[in-house]
């Protein structure tokens, strides 16, 4: 599981920072997390290859989450793409892009599939052989979510030296990796536990942003590996923070710990600070594993 | 007179080229002229003043011309602009930056001003005490408008040595300015052309993005001081050049040579070619004046 920071700043892009747009690969799949102005000129520099980003997740509406989208579209149009692309946004990103795209009488040569979102539960929006999306609905000032990526548990990894002590011929493998036990000729039965050893332990990641301090999303993001959670503010402007819907570093510190995630990545920075390290070091009083994130770093998770 | 390219490639924002915008400085207004994605970090790269933008002049709905919109707006809101905002551009516009400000829910505290055009015929679109704004209708793939910009004939200028010599006092001034001739004390007429010097001769700037080559402009901008014009192929791309409804360095320079223009600018090249000289040389067999824009560069014109 690998995630690009394409861009991390709250509000507006400049000339070294970039609003929020972020890169996950996992199981070999290219989910893209928001898409703010700019967000294609980042994934070039990146060196991210379009045609692999099948999926697009909106959190919400407000333009620092999500005006690269028409652009990144029409690109990929300019650029031929074939494969389908899926879109995950609140209601109302159908009717902006299509706007857009009719009065520019140029229409994708892919399909393009809107999922609009309107529940304030958790649901479950994208489901493959081996990924599943759920959204995790926050507070902010319009219709919010975030987005919760979990794979799914592994087949069960073929024991090599247990099979072969055995004998057992190849076209059992794939039952034996689906966790079924063994009757040998002579009878013997060879439970499932002697053939095989335990898949990777299925890894999470949980995007929220943007937000206000809500701790209802902590059923839904609880032990997941990784939670990027938004933190506009610094403590000094808490009174600010609860006035737009954001959190503070230790607000997202505090959801990290009483969820109990295992690494915490701090973002959404306002671009009021000088520096972002503060951040980590107010976020640390409260929870020991913070990391920053940062526009064009890449965390190997 | 000045112009900033901010972007002058045609299709698609890459990692060092940006789509059509440009910053015209006349008689010390800021005129936008187009706005693709990543137009304000352009802006700001360039140290442009953004409260000092308060016309920007959209040619047409293709994305590389106008998706920066939305992002320009919503920064202008954040950064607490008070001066109204008037926008110029095709039938459509108004309709794509208020479907997303609703939906965003955030709308700015400046007066946003719509002017949306519709005429195949050339109009004046703006016009203050020392600027106006024509429409150039060009041809392209959807409506399109270039603009004319031209500066109005100034007052007549004092000729200082003259008004002293005749001992006249400073409360004629204004009325020599106006070209009024003055009659003495002692009842001599001194003509006006004695007081005064010639004033500066207006200049004139034609912005002409995206067009088929199109003659019909040639009255419009005839003895245009500067002409931006439109070269996304070269001639061996002529054949796509008629197709896709823009032209080559050779059409744009035989529009100059026609219309007899001081100067002309290319640019919108097609991001496939690698280097941009060989579109001043094909056009130079036609018409000598020739200045290639590139993104960051400013023309004292």
């Amino acid at each position: 599981m690998k995630l690009t920071i394409l861009g991390c700043y709250a509000a507006t892009p400049r000339t070294l920072t970039n609003p929020t747009s972020q890169l996950l690969e996992i199981k070999n799949r290219l989910f893209l997390i928001d898409c703010g102005e700019g967000t294609q000129v980042q994934l070039r520099k990146n060196k991210i290859k379009f045609s692999k980003i099948n999926q697009v997740f909106i959190s919400h509406l407000h333009g620092d989450h999500f005006y690269g989208l028409i652009g990144l579209i029409s690109t990929f149009s300019l650029l031929n793409r074939n494969n389908d692309l899926h879109i995950y946004g609140p209601k109302g990103i159908r009717e902006i892009i299509m706007l857009q795209l009719r009065l520019s009488n140029s229409w994708p040569n892919f399909g393009l599939h809107f999922h609009e979102l309107t529940s304030n539960q958790s649901e479950l929006v994208y489901e493959d052989e081996k990924v599943m999306v759920k959204t995790i609905p926050l507070k902010h000032r319009v219709y919010t979510n975030g987005f919760l990526f979990q794979e799914k548990i592994d087949k069960r990894k073929l024991n090599v030296e247990a099979v072969q002590k055995y004998q057992i011929e190849k076209c059992y493998y794939q039952n034996i990796k689906n966790g079924k036990d063994i009757l040998l000729d002579d009878g013997t039965l060879v439970n499932n536990a002697e053939l095989t050893f335990d898949p990777e332990s299925p890894r999470s990641y949980a995007f929220c942003s943007d937000t206000a301090y809500n701790e209802a999303i902590i059923p839904i993001i609880e032990k997941a590996d990784v939670l990027y959670h938004e933190s506009t503010f610094l403590k000094s402007e808490e009174n600010l923070a609860a006035k737009t819907m954001h959190c503070t570093a230790i607000e997202a510190a505090t959801i990290a710990d009483k969820a109990q995630v295992k690494k915490l990545i701090l973002g959404h920075y306002s671009t009021r600070y000088d520096t972002i390290n503060r951040f980590k070091e107010e976020a640390e009083t409260v929870f020991p594993n913070v990391l920053l994130a940062d526009d064009g770093i890449s965390f190997d998770l």
